[in-house]
């Protein structure tokens, strides 16, 4: 894994292919890779879809190897959404495939001028880039379609739906499954419209001829990983509750804890959050031949993934995660399960990030466009986004385009982008992070929730302000350095908890590269990932007027529990003293 | 003119009158009280149309005297367009009416919840508010209609359209003219929608029975207004140019210069720019019967003003601005003034900027949404915007969301406020001042054009990057300064040139209120407004990143002279260097 592809876009013509060895990127994965061809090469403060920004896609470093649940790739960008710096990362099978074949790093430079558009193909005998007009406005589950017909189910498909070739802020890059569904995105930030602006329609990888990377110490890897599988299967969150419900386990939690924002953030519980927790949902998958127990790649121990059908049993989306069935269904005050796993499938399709477009509906149905409730409503509002009709382009801006364009004050955001599925007032420590990380609202880069409400890694207690900053910021760093393996943040519960599995996972990152990294040095990678994207960051403009949630979140009490968000500023601010 | 009247709206109820003597906020008049009102009164971080944001109407220092052009009214508030303090300014008849009946300034507070609609009613007797449901998404032309039924036409409106009911980004405030027309607009910034997130329409001003103000020294007074006069008169702008052709008398010259910004700013020469010339509107203007030739307030002695009569004679606007004739003509490919006129005369209806709507549509053009030159179809985007289509949501959130809502990069925008009719490559000091101001993009904030291509005040060359830094100071400081006095900013042509006019204005000043202000008192006056309103910026997450021109104006050469924008950061970052 140590070549660098390089694709120029140069406007007109057929984009340019170049090869490099990885050199000063040595050593780097994932985020650690994709923050810092973005720090080192793309300039602050150049528009997100124009010629100065870059593309840049990276497997982790324990991606394509036989380490357990290490299939996430990184996709980082100067995000169209929030103007900052931006990693969104997605399970599926590419990482491994990229990783197998050598890549450390694909790189998507210049623009497209134009309306051609194209594909990147890349297998044991190199890269090529090929015309692929016939793509063109195909939505996610089309185009896998024509390029199953075309290359087998065996390869793996990095592509955008409608939405990223229209440039949309909120778009998505989608990741086929084991079954070759395109299922698993990197879905914040607009990464899909950069690849749109690059005039890329998807990549195709296969990897069929490609081995798995081997560890330079084999035996220590063998003992390692056993170890951190066993780890992984012992833990009530990771061997239990994920692999039964999957991530909606937490939809009873959350609306207990009453951290459960309902109707756009105006109430902590909703009342139909029993007929969508994923107790419900798992129960409807059995019963229907469904799967509520599927890994996203080969390799995942944890298996938090399923597999959704329909009444009459047929295949309809991957099991929908608890943030999508929060964004679409507390959200927007819907209770129905079809109708969520409906949505989930469309966003899907066009390439649309769950998450934003929930929240994006939340804020339309306060404005008015349909109420609180209409769920034929809310599915046909994402079908105006995938056409890229007049409503549907204010909706695929986001959320607080779409609360900009009505006039609103009630826009879920931080740095333009939307908060996921717990509320700041009931949950603070999220809330710090939602307020503080590099990357707008974003309960990934920090899930302070494990503690606050999960009792994980600690408790620190939801409601109140103290301990929240220090526990955002040891989270953050943590995620930071995770997100540079390849590893899948979920083992984060298990690596909390359970020293040695944390042990385990540095034993094996040490075995594959014949290292001695200590805990300490998993910290300090944290910690340079941070700091380099946070100067991107401030070169971009942003400073700690940003790091706010917006004023009415100080200003409107949630109930039940009556609480403001009121961390003090002087704490928000000291997240980054490290 | 010593009262300040506030207006508390506390969502449900009629919103509650104090009046209170003007206290620490004397010695304040136009954008010196606008500004220092939001700076000591709102939070940096307040969202615009939230319950912590005001909204200040405050007549300038010498307006209601018989001072010369000294009309002007000032709006300010924290921009929902900008995210920055915001002052606008407008001719027509309120100020001086406000200015008479003792109100230094009117301030909006709180929020509306809820449909009501209210009008704040002043006259001799002191203010009252009532209920206006009936006047609900009237837009200005009808209201005006239905107000002048019931108040006659001596009176002064003050008023949203549709757009400010919206609350959309891209809404003005309106002002009537001496025949009772609502053509006179505090335009940039949105801060019609403020109005209407207070739940306001309306305010009629009933200064019938109040008397002009009386200078402290009368004899002193009338001294120095004569010669004021006289400056204005014998100096070839003021005297000559304007009250010919009013603004519009621009557009050859612009053209001429090569900084003339058509279809999108793509290029610095419009090929149909002497059809919609100054030159050629007077002649229309005149031979249909309508007048080139009129003044916006009593007591103006310029005069740039006219009427617009369609092909039948009939009034069907005032005479387009140079601004307006650019935006919607060359900036849209459109060389037709009765195009152009009827856009003018939506815009007033509606209640919409002319220079944000015309940029707007540009960029919607540059999207493929209508072809450039097309008249009936800009035609249609205005209405679409007037009636909350979806589509015109887009739009009348602004050239920078209809740009990030059609995924492009080419929005000419500062600060999210659209530039107008200079493009800042071949006019470089007005660049250095779209990119610097408090108020995001905005020419009249400290107008280079004058130096750079006028010779007013001296010359500095357009094209190169020497001197424009320090030219845009000096401009930016006497504007804040004149904003606050009242005075029409188109006195800076004589008072820039005629030493003699000038002293005659600081006269004049002095002898209304028996002070002894030199010339340096009133840079002193500009700087500190300035200094208040970037510390505002400052609080709400401004720094030197947003002080900048959208990158491809520093990419991409302007046809004829081949330039881009090369003033060194450096320079921009030294303009508040006082």
């Amino acid at each position: 894994m140590d070549t660098i592809l390089r694709v120029r876009c140069n406007g007109t013509g057929i984009p340019a292919l170049t090869t490099h060895s990885i050199g000063t990127y040595a050593g780097l994965g994932g985020r650690g890779m994709t923050s810092k061809v973005i720090c080192a090469e793309v300039p602050a403060d150049c528009h997100p879809l124009g010629p100065e920004n870059k593309l840049v896609f990276a497997p982790g470093l324990m991606s394509g190897t036989a380490a357990a649940t290490s299939g996430r790739l990184s996709v980082g960008c100067k995000s169209p959404l929030t103007g900052t710096i931006k990693e969104a990362n997605a399970g599926g099978t590419a990482a491994q495939a990229l990783a197998k074949l050598g890549y450390a790093a694909i790189i998507f430079e210049g623009e497209a001028k134009g309306d051609a558009l194209y594909r990147l193909v890349i297998d044991e005998k190199g890269a090529k880039v090929e015309p692929a007009d016939e793509y063109r406005m195909l939505p996610n589950y089309a185009l896998r379609d024509k390029v199953q017909e075309e290359f087998g189910d065996k390869v793996s498909l990095i592509s955008i739906g409608t939405a990223g070739e229209m440039r949309m802020s909120n778009s998505t890059i989608a990741v086929t499954d084991p079954e070759f569904r395109p299922t698993r995105h990197a879905g914040r930030g607009g990464v899909g419209a950069v690849m749109g602006s690059k005039g890329f329609k998807c990549i195709i990888v296969n990897a069929e001829k490609a081995s798995i990377r081997k560890p330079a110490l084999p035996e220590a890897f063998k003992a390692a990983n056993k170890k951190f599988v066993e780890g992984l299967k012992s833990h009530p969150v990771t061997g239990t509750g994920l692999p039964a419900f999957g991530t909606n386990i937490l939809t009873n939690i959350l609306n207990e804890a009453g951290g459960y924002p309902s109707r756009n953030f105006s109430t902590g519980r909703f009342e139909g959050a029993g007929s969508i927790s994923g107790e419900a949902q798992a129960e409807l998958e059995r019963a229907r031949g469904g799967n509520p127990t599927h890994g996203c790649h080969k390799g995942c121990v944890i298996k938090c993934s399923g597999i959704y059908v329909d009444k009459e049993g047929n295949y309809l989306t991957k099991q929908p995660e608890y943030e999508t069935v929060w964004s679409h269904g507390g959200n927007c005050g819907i209770d129905d399960l079809d109708a969520i796993a409906m949505m989930d499938r469309l966003d899907d399709d066009y390439g649309l990030d769950t998450i934003e477009m929930g929240a994006t509906i939340g804020v339309a149905m306060e404005a008015g466009v349909i109420p609180f409730g209409d769920k034929e409503g809310a599915i046909n509002l994402i079908h105006q986004v995938g056409k890229g009709t007049p409503l549907g382009r204010i909706l695929g801006a986001g959320t607080a385009v779409t609360a900009k364009c009505y006039g609103l004050e009630r826009a879920p955001v931080v740095k333009n982008q939307a908060m996921p599925a717990y509320d700041p007032r009931a949950v603070k420590g999220i809330g710090v992070t939602y307020a503080t990380t590099t990357q707008g609202a974003d309960h990934t880069a920090g899930y302070a929730v494990a503690t606050n409400i999960l009792s994980v890694g600690g408790h620190v207690n939801p409601l109140g302000s103290e301990g929240q900053a220090e526990l955002s910021r040891s989270l953050q760093i943590a995620t930071a350095a995770l997100d540079a393996t390849g590893y899948c943040l979920f083992i984060a519960f298990a690596i909390l908890d359970q020293s040695e599995t944390f042990d385990a996972m540095v034993d094996s990152i040490n075995a594959m590269y014949d290292l001695k990294l200590t805990g300490g040095d998993v910290v300090a990678l944290g910690q340079d990932i941070l700091r380099m994207e946070r100067e991107f960051n401030k070169a971009a403009g942003f400073g700690p007027a940003h790091d706010r949630l917006p004023r009415y979140f100080t200003r409107e009490p949630l109930a039940p529990h009556g609480v403001v968000f009121d961390v003090p500023e002087a704490e928000l601010d000291s997240v980054y003293n490290f």
